[in-house]
């Protein structure tokens, strides 16, 4: 039998794992920051309509252009989040989930000769997406709390000059805000591509505004989303940018042609006609992830705030220990590495009780 | 007004433009080697209910291991191939599109430092990938009639020395046969990867043998394939791949976690099981392409052989002249640059016979 290190691999992926967390089936899955609520059926059911005229022409090659689903995508941001200047199908770029985003914008702006500050612990694909694209990782650090000031953004940039500041708002795996004075210093401070990752923007508090808002003027500003989260597409991958028309030029440089499927595009442009049904679904997780913010407290669990569907929570004494504890009842939530803490998602009203539950019963 | 070039993108992309054949709504599309026959019914049906099946659990990550799919693969490569021994699902690998398979290749294998050769006029997307990737491109030359001899792909490979080796088989834009022969005697000049693009193999006399009867005991060799041309897929974006088990587990390591959607697979799983009756389509294209082969000359045109769903041929004074006629009849052929010659894709009857028409009336 042939091992991967018989082959002629490169020597920087020597030794790695893939990436990954466990895809386990249990009865409560917390772990990945799903929407845990199945789309409702009337959604689902002009999905399937949607998909079934899609496939009459599957045969051809998908519209290059993606054009309805960009269009699909503006009128969504111009109603969710009200930018300064209306959004149009020229603004929005969207891929195979925004790992393919990412990827896309540090195939351009990123590569080898070039660099990416990020500021972990933060999304883990970040910097395995760095590597993945020969663009050298800077580690920038937080300050206390997880969360990063105007002037800690500004002082890395100053020191580290990177091409590209990845910024994460809310952050994963924190959970925790990032000021919108945080994301316009960083643009001011950098000739270079500044992307904020918002990819939970749709569960912060309803007062709070979105990088989208600072768009307009700043062309090197790039706000990436996904429909996986307040949309509940996880399985559907489709993830999408806001930004000038020239940063989706560039993208067009790189992106394999026709990207992305005719089924994706008719399935995201169908569930994109539902955005209030949709939206409604983030109320109830929102709901559900405050009272993870006030009932861990009563067992004696410090939550950090949240402005997205999980919560990170310190005083676990042994998180190997109480993973291990929760999984032996069928609750899987996530060890992501930080001392003294473990991550869970909010899910539905009942999921949330039978983690807070089994976690008292520990 | 922001321009691209005042954008901080790569050196190495600045001036290029966009890959893509142009999309236009015309009567009779042959430019791009798609299978122009819409799926069955029976078969559409069946992929629609997966597909309603799928939906009810789209607000979860889909299986990032992708197994029922690989399976599938497996099963269809076992019965329309024969290969020396059994694949199995651990053989398979598979993304969006097989540009998505060869790009995924390029991270694991090439990139920076490396090189791949490869032998044009052939799949622009081969050299277009390997700049993406950072991935130095030689190009080789073929034979007369663009074929590769034995002797031929020996010599540039020991002359060169590259990290990978890209063979297209049958060749495209050309069409043109690749002989088993050679593509063993380039596994045998090299320590390196060599990848064996087989787009276009279904469509081969019944009596070639497919690259992927060579893989056991070779397991640095790669055949990759897709299910755009022969199972009329090419909206569904689903290439595959079929190697040693250890190089798929290379690629785990630059994939995107999660890169295949669960409509993907759920579509795919669905089309595969009616593999005979696609492989149905394949015959009648082969039809067509076998008149185009015999009509062509009767025209005053010198069509190369061809092992694809499409027919390169020579005798054109002016292409750009006669690819507008054409267009003006709303067929749309493809002018791939080489002098004197178009490649026009065979389509159903009804199609073939309105481009023959056309031609004739010029």
């Amino acid at each position: 039998m042939v091992n991967l290190s018989d082959l002629p691999i490169r020597d920087d992926l020597r030794g790695l794992t893939p990436y990954g967390a466990p895809q386990k089936a249990v009865r409560v899955a917390l772990n990945v920051n799903e929407n845990t609520h199945p789309i409702p059926a009337d959604v689902a059911v002009d999905i399937v309509e949607s998909l079934a005229a899609a496939i009459l022409s599957v045969n051809r090659y998908p519209d290059r252009e993606f054009t309805e689903l960009r269009q699909s995508l503006a009128a969504y941001l111009n109603f969710s989040v009200e930018p300064e200047k209306r959004l149009t199908a020229d603004d929005i770029w969207a891929a195979n989930g925004s790992n393919e985003v990412l990827q896309q914008i540090l195939q351009a702006f990123g590569g080898p000769g070039r660099s990416v500050l990020g500021f972990p612990p933060t999304y883990s694909m970040h910097s395995i997406i760095a590597s993945g694209t020969g663009t050298r990782w800077i580690s920038g650090e937080r300050d206390a709390g997880y969360e990063i000031s105007p002037e800690t953004v500004t002082r890395w940039i100053a020191e580290t000059r990177p091409d590209v500041v990845f910024l994460c708002s809310p952050n994963n795996p924190t959970g925790t805000p990032l000021s919108i004075e945080t994301i316009s210093a960083a643009y001011d401070a950098t000739d270079g591509i500044v992307v904020v990752d918002e990819a939970y923007a749709e569960f912060a508090p309803d007062d709070v505004r979105s990088a989208i808002t600072l768009l307009d003027g700043r062309e090197r500003l790039l706000v990436s989303r996904t429909m996986s989260k307040a949309f509940a597409f996880a399985g559907a991958r489709v993830g999408y940018l806001a930004a000038d028309p020239a940063i989706n030029d560039a993208l067009r440089l790189v992106r394999l042609p026709y990207h992305l499927s005719a089924l994706t595009q008719a399935a995201a442009v169908a569930a994109l006609r539902h955005a209030p049904e949709m939206l409604a679904m983030v109320d109830n997780i929102r709901s559900q992830r405050d009272r993870l913010l006030e009932e861990l407290p009563k067992l004696g669990y410090t939550p950090l705030p949240s402005w997205s569907n999980f919560v990170l929570f310190g005083g676990v004494d042994d998180p190997h220990a109480t993973f291990e504890a929760l999984l032996e009842q069928e609750i899987l939530v996530r060890d992501i590495g930080i001392p003294g803490h473990l991550r869970v998602t909010a899910g539905t009203e009942a999921e949330t009780t039978a983690f807070l539950d089994a976690l008292a019963s520990l």
